[in-house]
């Protein structure tokens, strides 16, 4: 494997048909970049799922937060750079920078919080364990990722419900969770045209509590914080369970256009 | 605007997120790739939306085939050819070749019809009319393409209702319509983990009838024609319109994985 730098840096492009009403990068598309981005940089540097699954390990998404100035517009060539900040014994820190190819203007910058587990028994592996801690070799200290760091969505009793949707084929991923990203759509769904004519999305947090699964019936929870920044609480309910468990907590802020 | 051959071509990754539980990409993903190669490819060639939209006309899509001898897995990188197969008055097909990029197999095959309109009237525009029947010259004979023409989707009167869904702010697309491959992923949607253990796509028809809106309600009716054969008849519902009117019909046949 040939040596590699510490930041990956990959070219994307707002696909027309992954574009909103309003011309922009569907926030969940975006978020489907990132993962990729991140994806191809840790298999690149040899601790991705490709190696990870030869030793019953994988990665799980634990946080991830995106904050716009600008969304991509439809054709947009954009560069998704990424980097590890930093990483401990069951969490590691990775984040994002979103700048146009052409002018370099960014667009905006993500983070996000993994953990490992062991794949047959789904209890966390240590991180340092894989490869004598070969990983932190790529922490990299010399990028900025200026924007907070994931905020902490409290769920309040304010909280109420808004939908229940059942989950189908097209949710789920190829380990039969329910795909990351579209626990977002779903929540973006909550809105409707008149909302998004006159609001974007500034900052999204989302917080994965645990994975749902191909079936699993999702109640969308919301509390409204602010006149533009709302709290939304995605329970599961299976159907062998009768009581909902919480799987992701979300918390989006609205800028007017 | 450069010399342009007649056969685009483009490369896609199946991406892992883009892929089913079998790690197979998912046939609306595919989809949406095909989409992207026609627009490409027209745009190229400057008959694409790029140039229509300034003169006030866009394509519209009327009809998609998609036969596929095996799928895309994840993190393989594939070709999509597309080149258009004839030109009349009112609609012109366009055909796609999936080949993988590496060896050279082909996964499969596409068709589709198009029409043009005028975006102020939403009238049937003459495509000879545009550029003096330029994108004539870029008809070619030489590509084969062994699937069926678009096979007609017969409504009987044995469809029955399977589900009703409402439509969100993440289906809809730029045009304010409801994205040409969500309907592909609703539709597919109908069937169940258990199914999908034991089958794969083999063929998928859709007829596009009538665009539908965001805040549509779409009613999914299914008929079945034989073993591993449906069709699917999508009726939408506008909140201003009492009775359901037909937005799209789709053939299913599934083979045994």
């Amino acid at each position: 494997m040939e040596q590699q730098t510490k930041v990956g840096k990959y070219l994307f492009l707002a696909e027309p048909f992954h574009c909103d009403f309003s011309n922009h990068l569907f926030m969940g598309h975006l978020g489907n970049h990132l993962l990729n981005a991140a994806d191809f940089h840790a298999n690149d540097r040899d601790f991705g799922m490709h190696y990870l699954n030869t030793i019953y390990k994988t990665w799980v998404l634990s946080r991830l937060s995106i904050e716009m100035h600008e969304m991509p517009s439809a054709y947009a060539h954009f560069y998704v750079e990424t980097w590890v900040e930093n990483v401990m014994r069951f969490f590691t820190h990775r984040n994002f920078k979103m700048t146009d190819s052409e002018t370099g203007r960014v667009y905006g910058y993500g983070r996000s919080v993994w953990a490992m587990i062991d794949i047959r028994t789904r209890q966390p592996a240590d991180i340092l364990a894989v490869k004598d801690g070969a990983i932190a070799t790529y922490v990299d200290t010399q990028m900025s990722c200026p924007i907070d760091t994931p905020l902490r969505v409290k769920t309040g009793k304010d909280m109420l419900l808004q939908r229940t949707i059942d989950t189908h084929y097209s949710d789920v991923d190829v380990n039969g969770h329910i795909n990351s990203v579209k626990y977002i759509e779903h929540a973006l769904n909550l809105w409707d045209a008149h909302w998004y004519q006159t609001h974007r999305i500034h900052r999204i947090d989302v917080a994965y509590v645990a994975e749902s699964h191909w079936g699993d019936r999702l109640h969308l929870y919301l509390e409204q914080v602010s006149d533009e920044e709302y709290n939304i609480c995605i329970l599961k309910q299976s159907v062998d369970e009768e009581l909902p468990v919480e799987t992701c907590r979300i918390k989006i802020r609205f800028v007017n256009n």
